[in-house]
């Protein structure tokens, strides 16, 4: 069902006071806006098909944020912190000491535990490497690649991996230059009238792994670019998201004549290689290998009541890498 | 592009008189008919991307067939033996002594060569194994399943391997009847208006593995019905042969939510295991595992010219088992 403009609604309840021992209260400073959010947000639903623990009619809606510790009743945090946590939509919330991480240091903005270290990252990194086998000698294409995790899984093949080759693509000459400037070898327009030809043009050889943001007409152009016995890493569908008719996929027996193997997947899958990917993100933003911060984020200021304003922005293209929420100052009840 | 009545035609060619040395002229006797045959047809085509040589032109159609030997220059053939080949649809070729292959002694009916230890339960053999990963403790689902193909993989499923619960999908009640008598715990009927709600109470704990015979709109109602991390074998997708705009695929998020792994895989694929396959299939035949003439087969009579018209009843479902045709006799233009 459509998320239309009494889908949300503003709401105020009081916080305890005092906040219970080993606890921190936080102030929401920014929130991230993921596509995947979308699917939380469930009327009904087995939950045996739900991968996260649906977002139901009168609950808060779920998001990560950074946010800054206001008051402490724990050791381990001081007020003025600043944490990375999932208050959701909300301007305060109150955390158990553990339930808070902190934001690491010596990052040009606190964004960044959002953006090029944070979630969306580290799918693209397990999508590329766990589930599209990656090598030096592939060539990649990446649709949704002046997103979030798109951008980042273009630095990744390119800046880390070392890919043969690696095509992206996204809407509009701005963002394709964007694209191109991250490492891209190429990025094609999918909203160029000539885009199926482009995208034939940017791959002669075709492509031994396509990691798939959009799903719907772009999975469907690049199906019969995918070399035989190649790989598309299901990661998202963002075309379809809000009209599931858009999933027409013409060239469906590409899958069987050329073997093509499709797998989707989830960044909550390998949780025993998170640390893992946390210090290999690290290890290359420090060595310039991850470009992060400018346009490689969307930062979009509001008061608090135009949050979902911001984040449904995310569905019709208008954010170049992540896109963050933060919120205004002066605008707090408490 | 569609199949019309001027796609096919009778066209009459000498035969080489007398025929080369270790040669045999053969009369085809039953032909095979295969959906795969469709993809075969290309007007153009990228080579790379075609899994057989196409069949242009101004070409004989290419069809598997069981023929008689009724002439040989050859010591290992003898006038009058049965054998495997591929003629095309020809009522006579001339073949290499090593071109041909004996029907196996013993069976019912020769056709039996092309049906049930034929290519199509090979294809089904392989895509269970390889690709599906079969195990006793899975829930299969298999559409298609009282074609060729699928009714083969319903009886290796359920005779062979034992597997806990093995589901149909076929067209009308007295399809899903037949499937159900091959060992199938349950057949849900795609024309019923109750579909979709027959085929979730047929699955009430999912299915680790559906078999995809048909793609388009049974794809996309089990979609939701695979387990999470389960496997979807493509093998074929009948229902969009004619009309690709029938693969809409609204269920697509499931892939990711789900982490469904789709595999299109060819019965080519692996030479190094056919013999193993065909003593398998040969020994479950022997103990019964394997029901295969009678109503396990549709044979349709016809002269030469009809050829073409039997075999476009595939795309319609008018078929219960393997589709063969059998030519008329006292047709021969020899």
């Amino acid at each position: 069902s459509e998320i239309t403009p009494d889908t949300f609604e503003l709401t105020t309840k009081p916080l305890p006071s005092p906040i219970p021992a080993a606890s921190v209260l936080v102030k929401t400073l920014y929130l991230s806006n993921d596509p995947a959010q979308r699917g939380w947000i469930q009327k009904d639903a087995d939950d045996r098909r739900l991968y996260v623990k649906p977002i139901r009619a009168g609950e808060v809606m779920r998001s990560g944020a950074v946010g800054q510790v206001v008051a402490s009743t724990s050791s381990e945090w001081k007020e003025g912190a600043l944490v990375s946590c999932q208050p959701g939509w909300a301007e305060y919330a109150v955390f158990g000491e553990k339930e808070v991480q902190p934001v690491p240091e010596g990052l040009e903005s606190p964004t960044l535990a959002l953006s090029i270290l944070g979630m969306t990252s580290m799918t693209a990194w397990f999508g590329l490497h766990e589930i599209g086998h990656i090598k030096a000698s592939d060539t990649v294409v990446i649709s949704g690649a002046a997103g979030a995790t798109g951008s980042a899984a273009i630095q990744i093949c390119k800046n880390v991996v070392g890919c043969k080759r690696v095509i992206g693509i996204a809407g509009g000459p701005e963002k394709c230059a964007y694209v191109k400037s991250l490492g891209a070898d190429e990025c094609v327009d999918y909203k160029s009238p000539t885009f199926e030809q482009d995208l034939i043009d940017a791959t002669p050889d075709y492509a031994e792994v396509y990691y798939d943001n959009v799903g719907g007409s772009i999975l469907n152009a690049m199906l019969p670019r995918v070399k035989r016995w190649g790989h598309v890493i299901a990661c998202g569908a963002i075309e379809a998201y809000n009209d599931v008719n858009k999933n027409i996929l013409t060239n469906w027996f590409e899958v069987i004549s050329n073997r093509i193997n499709i797998r989707g997947f989830l960044v909550f899958d390998f949780p025993e290689k998170i640390p893992e990917c946390k210090a290999a993100l690290a290890k290359a933003y420090k060595e310039g290998h991850l470009k992060a911060t400018g346009k490689h984020e969307t930062v979009r200021e509001v008061p608090f009541e135009k949050i979902p304003d911001v984040w449904q922005t995310l569905f019709v293209g208008a954010n170049t890498g992540k896109l963050i929420t933060k919120l205004s100052e002066g605008e707090s009840k408490l």
